[in-house]
């Protein structure tokens, strides 16, 4: 899930600040990195980091500096080839489950690649340009932001493969509280009609407009995200194992691919550890649970008695909260336990993607951007659910309120959880 | 898709009459068959007639008769397993795809089963049954109804793969006026808050309701419905080969299976011809398209500059229309051309299943029924699109303005097709 | 697996003969089957017996009416079509995994082309035909022989996926003896040079020969099959546990099917059964295992400390014995349990096809028959390993010490099982 | 495939210089290769250079350094797990279709794995081992040298992968000699009784012995393998569309992948070029072919009126043939053209493994060895048919008349090409 999108035109400098800090946290992710840990592809899904930063910066060359500086040299020709995602419009490219046959170039290469579009791109936002040129750097730094989440993701899922479980950073064990976890409490919200999506004024994707009138019925969510320890309680329950909980969907997933736990669970001794950035680690049952398809948010908030909220809810309850939390640019890389009670609504930003029960579709009078840069959000509209707040891999300042995220109800291997709603 | 639902209390004699113009359908859609056509399963989606026809009874038997009539011995005590579809509260059953396998009991036997059932039941109903009982097996009804247009859409299937093209009726060729067809138009409605849903009096299935406000912003709908002419544009102006018509999925879908036509479609010395239940006969430029999966109806959207509508704006445009239509029991068993125009919207009910561009979800404070008749719609609402307005095959008198059907997006051998929608 | 081949030339009267008592005997293996049971295709591998019955029909038509009976009219031009296996110069065919689609012909029409086929045949035989017209009748009844037997395979097959567990005839249970089982004893026999294959005198396949000279060097052979006794042995010694024992391709098919017991049997309270044309039935100790891979008989060789014995050792054993054994035309259609000791090698015809340990390959000089009959055996010499002896399946009369089936080292649903072997 | 044998005991001093040499040649194989080259899996049959490397390592470590010397500790504890290829004895290990995903270590650490074990193998050498030390080191040493074949077919395939197509080494073209080719010759042979076999005397695998005698018939032996050019001939006069000239699997296998020539072959401008460890390069019409399957050189063999030899016939025919070639270790890594007439069999040893029609048996009297050095040649007993004569991959000195490849019949990215038979 990558995307992109229109906007109000924004400051050359702004942008090339935001540039240089977007394109700077991007080299810090792939620092850690191996030329071969760079390179392989662990599933279909995923894609090597070395693409992920390849890719970001092929953007910029056949997006902005192509059609935009008079007598540009691409880096090396055949990256358009090897670099393109699914522009369709812009040409053949290098099957998305093939990418991690691309052992050549190196991941050295790759950085000089970078340096050479940087290069370019910053004297061109230097050299007052076009509108159209520094929404479009603006457009390629979100982008950017997008494709970091999904490295870091990307790279678990790998280490996660390997029998060494070994660390993207710092392996030394997390501290875990054993003490007790407050009750869940309720936040109930009125009816009405609200506004919803993206006003227009700064950045944002085209999927989150137009904004648009919603009819809202009273509901209530939950102060903090399912944890850990909840799902313990499901698992022990027999959560996994009545068909009765389950989308019919979900009970086939469940049943075919063995599901008893969330992704990269294991249970040594009694005791469940999860693979994290930091290694293997024991599972903080204070700490949200992640890793979970759709399927099984779905099934817990069954069990629970409760359901997931739609997306408008989580749209409307989150106007206006404060976007600090618990990003990707702070360090931690993993959610953290919830905090003290007494703050109403908490956990809304940066912590874990919340499934919500909304199948991705498109806002009334939704129409895709023209040419390349529309070929995002549109055509993904379909059999994916919307996900919102952000996640712990998310660079700070990449979230907003209207942000949609979506993927497959089967999908794992993000940093998803949920938190729970029902009807007032 | 088969669902089931929940309604307020009608007369059992009312019931009765139901209940025997129902069962006698059945008889009657199962007499053109052979015992090896009631038996092959042609794909894992589909079922054989003979299984169709048993479910259905056995459904009687296990949900109206034996709980509900003291010392009821089931006819045969390995139906249970046999027949079941897939309601986990009652048991294990022979695994969908297996439906297939099962040779015995032979069809004659099937028809006796049904004579024991319905004699059974019938004496229960001239009883004074409870209200429970009477909604039982009123559902019942409405649940055969269902396997009614399966049963069609399934042989249909099946005598498919058969190089022999055999007709389950009627295999004279068809006549095909091939004169002018008049240009769609369409019709204008406001925006608004509305009304949508069931309102609770008179029979219809859980998902239907509960009724809710909706908000609709100004439409347009197409006054017919797309014909097999359009269609035939569409495919020489190459639209099965432009990806950027189609859902990321949809694309996926069409160039893995290799999709340049409908279901059915084929061929022969430049024209087309398609199988039908009369048998192989040419495609009738003026009648509408069928046998389209969500994708293809998408797409053909995109290239027409139009949308789907949603299911909110087909149901509300269909509001207080007249239901007469082309349905199975006036024995056409096919979509028939546009009428004339100057009548409005035309081609509501009863030719082809239209697509809507909504994802099946719960309305608001939707909440299964209890036990085993809530295991209908309910665990399907995910990866689903709805289609409204019942086809050909649909049995007349069982279509509704707030009926809600629903399949996967890559569906194609239900009579699905499509009618164009824009925003106003 | 199928097979024809060239031959000196018989009587016509003689023939004539045989035509009737095979096509006979077709006639009366179809008798207990409904339309549904001869129509359903059970796996890939296994054809439906309306198929086997036409098949065997069509071929008298296409290669041998066709071809000489001038003015011949085929029974429906369809058939042929339909009907042919997999003769590539003949055009193209139904494919063999679709097989199971074709609900039409009625079984009733099936007969009816069988009498059809028999009339035009037997009067072509009553007319002074030349040889070549009577050595390819004869072929065709050897080729209708073994579909007889897969006739036989597969239905049993197909009556296993019914949790129903049909008889194909005879579903009372049969006696087991639970007394003692002699232990097995070998027979030596010297090294040296050997003929082996057909002399060609009398019909043969083409794979039986050139008769040609063999090296033999000394070996001993069991004097009886492996029982189901010996069996439960292995798998109560963890056989199917140990990959030691395996080959390798063996071991990955046991972990990826989850084997853990012949095909066909089933563990009910702590007893085996199995299913059988007379039903299911309880596992008798004495009697020969049956439906059994090569991969297992090689490891159960393996785990006893001696082997398969060669195809060449096999037939050089056989020369000169009697053929009597208990053949599908007994009526027995299922192995027997050990004949008393006392007789030298027992059980070498007609109970269970002896896996060898010789992959199918020509022998010195083999050279394919030009034509269609021509493309039987050459073109499955590869992945196939050879089998002798013949099973409670064949026709009485159709096996030879010569003949050689051949199956993938998986298959397990012939009447497949083992004698064992070790060097002198 | 990679198979050990037992031998005669050599001098510890010799065994020393060979280790030495071998040790020395993995090393300069993989030094032209990135740690991203050396890690990537580019198919389940094909292993990562880096696995090579360790596995080759490993080998001396589990086998040798562990069990006789005393304190010995291993390098890396996890090295048992990662690099065990598939000894069940010796326990559990990564899943070989998982082998590319292990990018830790990097390939430095290998390299330093390498010294390690190096030291201590020379050291045990070096101070008077017992004769089963000497043997297992240099059993040791020719699975070594099969494992630097495997990482250049390996490192091959990978290489095809990507769309630049980069060169193991040397990228300049590669001159091509359009001149006339010789037309092929053939050489007569006795038939007789023959031994056949290694007699024992110096380093072999298990599988190549027992000597034992075989009886050969007469036959005919083409001077030299068949070209590409004579394959183009195939290929224009239809061979890959014509279903008769194919076993059956083989033309299931062709209409299945859509093979129309041989792997890496790609058509520019209507001339072939083909993938090399040299990079692309155009197909040399003198140059033998090679990357066929069994499947296309047994249709090629039927196609020209030949047929493929037998392991015996080719084995009678190269003894004491000088088995100077065109070896790995001599760098060109690539099949030379014919040489000029008048020398006998010519490209017997060295240019490409030559398919027999032999499937892959065990000799007369063939025991495995005991323990996990036996896990190696005898279970691959099943589906694999014989190549003899080594290809430009082999390294020199390591090759013999005797020895045995095997392949399943669909391999085609070993250097595997044929050379035609006739009976006499």
């Amino acid at each position: 899930m990558v995307a992109v999108s229109a906007a109000r035109t924004p400051a050359p400098s702004e942008i090339l600040k935001l540039y240089r800090r977007v394109r700077e946290d991007s080299r810090t992710l792939g620092a850690p990195l191996s030329d071969a840990d760079a390179t392989v592809q662990s599933m279909p899904d995923a894609s090597p980091a070395k693409w992920h930063l390849a890719h970001t910066t092929w953007f910029f060359e056949a997006m902005v500096l192509g059609p935009n500086v008079p007598g540009y040299r691409p880096f090396d020709d055949s990256f358009n080839y090897l670099f393109n995602s699914y522009y369709e419009t812009i040409g053949e490219r290098q099957p998305r489950p093939r990418r991690g046959m691309i052992t050549r170039p190196h991941l050295d290469t790759v950085f000089a690649f970078r340096e050479h579009v940087d290069e370019a791109v910053e004297r061109l936002l230097s050299s007052d340009p076009s509108p159209e040129v520094t929404e479009l750097v603006e457009l390629g730094c979100h982008h950017e932001q997008q494709h970091q989440e999904l490295l870091l993701t990307d790279i678990l899922h790998l280490f996660a493969q390997s029998p060494l479980k070994p660390a993207y950073k710092d392996p030394q064990p997390l501290p875990v509280e054993t003490g007790g976890r407050e009750p869940v409490s309720f936040t109930a919200f009125d009816g009405g009609i609200f506004e919803i999506g993206h006003e227009g004024n700064g950045f944002h994707f085209d999927c989150e407009g137009p904004r648009h009138r919603a009819l809202i019925e009273p509901f209530r969510l939950a102060d903090r995200l399912v944890t850990n320890g909840e799902w313990i309680e499901f698992i022990r329950d027999g959560g996994y194992r009545d068909p009765l909980l389950w989308l019919s969907a979900g009970w086939g997933t469940v049943t075919a691919r063995g599901w008893d736990k969330p992704l990269y669970w294991q249970e040594r001794d009694g005791e469940f550890w999860t693979m994290t950035l930091r290694g293997a680690q024991p599972v903080d049952p204070n700490a949200p649970v992640t890793h979970v398809s759709y399927y099984e948010a779905d099934a817990f908030a069954t069990w629970s008695g409760r359901r997931l909220p739609t997306e408008f809810e989580w749209e409307h309850a989150a106007e206006g909260l404060s976007m600090d939390g618990n990003f990707a640019d702070s360090g931690h890389l993993r959610p953290k336990p919830s905090p003290r009670r007494g703050e109403g609504l908490t956990q809304m930003f940066g912590d874990v993607w919340e499934w919500t029960r909304s199948q991705f579709s498109p806002y009334p009078r939704f129409k895709p951007v023209e040419g390349a840069v529309g070929e995002y959000n549109g055509k993904f509209m379909c059999n994916q659910f919307v996900l919102r707040g952000g996640s712990c891999a998310t660079p700070g300042g990449h979230i907003r309120a209207t942000y949609r995220n979506f993927f497959p109800p089967d999908a794992r291997w993000q940093f998803s959880g949920l938190r729970l709603a029902e009807d007032a």
